[in-house]
């Protein structure tokens, strides 16, 4: 294979001058420039991007830390990051945490030993801002830091809001908001707040059940039980699209008719939420903006730009065949 | 921050010897060995992976190329392929190349660069194989190549045997039967084959229509137009969940009853397959499995080790309520 010193020899330059050309450093002609482009052409030269980095301390890696990539939601927004990351000319390793604190923290400290230039932060354990070093740029993903790391999410309290005026809206009487864990600290938990909100100020009944992220087997046992718990429940609003199809495959299975006996919206708007019957009624998260801002404010970052701390971005209510 | 030389000061011994204690390499006492480690905690050395990979040779970084990670049927793959990995001591540098050869090209250039020890490639554009280089190890994932890389995949003819069977042993008169690409040469198509060898077989009327991979906006078109060409189709077999829950969406809104006027089996299994409603009725692809294999022949070939060409896990059917 092709080394430095022989790109060197047929460009007839010094080492050190294909290594300026490599790395963009100090002035080179453009006449030397393109000798060394054709040498390198001509030798079909690899550059060691590995013994680049290290000479440019510029990995061009950002290290995604997300629950779990199966999980639609998190799997579209990971597409999206990739993509806008790849086109600024970064790389992603992906890290799934599975809401594991300690994996978590190791997947941190890898991302720190591969030199990674900056960390998007998408997974949701307890505590994380303590091992976090402030010297690595972070963007948080849904979540928020003490120490001001920038995050992006999106209007989760006006989601809340809508989701929970359209039920009562259509007739509701007793809805069940089916939240993510609310003893961690995350922009989602506003939804719940939203809906706390609105349902007492409309002096609707209701009741709340948390869930664990992610975890698809829990939701149809959840399902079952709020049915049985209470039959007399006639709207539901849960915290995410998938979470909502467990609700509509229950009822479906308990022979509640939707939209009937029951109402349903769901949150994110993946993309299986139009697709399944009946097409799902929810709130749209910017999920192609949201990972398009992460990756925008973390290069920010890495150029030592200004940038904002709270990047909280519009959601709308998409209305389809279960309200 | 700590350095090597810290490192080496404080358990008296020297650099070279804390080298190899890092890199496990020649012959170091225990005791040694335990006062570097000792060092090492005591003073937060984080070894620079970077360095230490440029060194060994070996970046246990693995480069995953797939079509995109937003498909469901990816995203589970993905998932248990970066689980595995990470057990393994590995990280995945993630890849969606939407297809786009030139974008898959510029992927194995730079996964190259950046010193990946192998890939796993699940991506499928048409010709790939001349650019690959003998020396990256590699596997494929539900393609083949002809230079002899190992391939994972389940068993495609199979599964279209089992899919196709039930719909006629179910009463189906004329099947349509949705195909991936069939210009590009994959084990998935197997499915086809198999299906048509039933169809043909069994003497029963059918229509093949091709789709491009995870265009999901062009499954609905493909729909309205197959119900409005044909009519009298009673039966589907689609070659992905997502193309099935897309028939299922459609046949829904032009009025059809499943299952009495429409039978439908997917393939893959994905998770939103029992969630829909009906519940869908596909052929199951062990997922989990698939990734679990590909991680681990790819260690196997980085460990020198003898691997089989030819991996072909079986799959097996799942009825719910299309059929």
């Amino acid at each position: 294979m092709a080394t430095i010193k022989d790109v060197a020899k047929i460009a007839e330059v010094t080492v050190t001058t294909v290594s300026r050309v490599l790395n963009n450093r100090g002035y080179i002609s453009q006449i030397t420039r393109d000798k060394v482009h054709e040498a390198m052409k001509q030798l079909d030269y690899q550059p060691n991007e590995i013994a680049r980095s290290l000479f440019r301390r510029k990995s061009n890696l950002i290290g995604l830390i997300i629950p779990n990539v199966a999980h639609p939601f998190f799997a579209e927004l990971t597409s999206y990051i990739e993509y806008y990351a790849y086109k600024a000319g970064y790389k992603i390793l992906l890290c799934n945490s599975y809401q594991d604190s300690v994996k978590e923290k190791d997947y941190v400290e890898m991302l720190k030993r591969y030199q990674v230039d900056g960390i998007i932060m998408g997974s949701h354990t307890v505590d994380t801002s303590d091992y976090l070093s402030p010297t690595l740029p972070i963007v948080a993903l849904d979540r928020t830091f003490t120490n001001n790391i920038p995050f992006v999410t999106s209007d989760n309290y006006h989601g809340g809001v809508l989701a929970t005026n359209l039920l009562i809206d259509r007739g509701c009487k007793k809805i069940a908001h089916i939240s993510g864990p609310l003893e961690i600290n995350t922009p989602a938990n506003k939804r719940y707040q939203a809906f706390m909100d609105v349902v007492l100020a409309r002096k609707v009944n209701f009741v709340i059940k948390q869930t664990k992220l992610d975890i698809f087997d829990g939701y149809e046992k959840l399902a079952y039980k709020l049915f049985e718990d209470y039959p007399d429940i006639d709207g539901v609003f849960a915290s995410s699209d998938m979470i909502a199809a467990s609700i509509i495959h229950v009822a479906n299975l308990v022979g509640k008719d939707i939209t009937k006996d029951l109402k349903i919206v769901g949150y994110d708007d993946i993309n299986i939420a139009s697709l399944i019957v009946p097409s799902l009624t929810t709130i749209k998260q910017p999920i192609e903006a949201m990972g398009e801002l992460a990756v925008k404010i973390l290069i920010d970052l890495l150029e030592k730009k200004e940038v904002d701390i709270e990047n909280i971005l519009p959601v709308t209510l998409v209305e389809r065949k279960t309200t």
